[in-house]
């Protein structure tokens, strides 16, 4: 497995987009083809929307930081499955929102990425 | 694939476990060490307590029936990745709650089941 190139991108989504608000850095976490599926919305699929929904998202969460935590991860033919928990710091204060997921990784352009995204709150 | 297997299995899940209330048939539907995802909830693991989850989640939503739809699967390695909707009628009305989701299955027992179970709803 790759859980160091896992590591490397989800930095990317933890330093570039959520904390400094960076979304064109999004291109180097999702893969061309991904799609998410948040809650309260309809699946997104395709790059450009994807940086619509988290710019929009990260304004309404008035989400300051957020760290990545990798559950479980297992490789399947040319995916990483993994399971994983985000905790997000927002205006509300840290740890304000406890959110876990399910990404299936592809390999893309020599970087791990999430192809299939999808979460929803514990609380 | 095995689209007619991943339809057997999500007939149990429609038929018995909703429309009939047969929790014990979630038996046929998730694998040994499946885990499940739930919206409002943390993670839970293994049959008894995800026996546990439908059972008090059946009754406070007050499904009466459900359709899964199958968007895209894929097989990866020993596992399929399914992207799918359900559609629950409560009490509330037909299709009264949209979901979307990821199955990650795999086989066991001579059927192909659920390991992983994540969900959220649109709206």
């Amino acid at each position: 497995m790759n859980l160091d190139a896992m590591r490397a991108t989800n930095r990317v989504f933890e330093e570039e987009v959520v904390a400094k608000g960076d979304f064109a850095a999004l291109d180097r976490v999702y893969a061309s083809d991904a799609c998410i599926l948040p809650p309260g919305a309809p699946m997104i699929s395709g790059r450009e929307a994807i940086r619509a929904y988290w710019k929009a998202a990260a304004a309404a969460l008035q989400a300051r930081a957020l760290r990545l935590v990798t559950i479980e991860a297992r490789q399947e033919g040319q995916a990483i499955i993994e399971i994983g928990r985000a905790e997000v710091d927002t205006t509300a204060g840290a740890n304000a929102l406890e959110i876990k997921y399910v990404v299936v990784w592809r390999q893309e352009g020599g970087l791990w990425r999430w192809q299939i995204d999808i979460w929803n709150a514990n609380g």
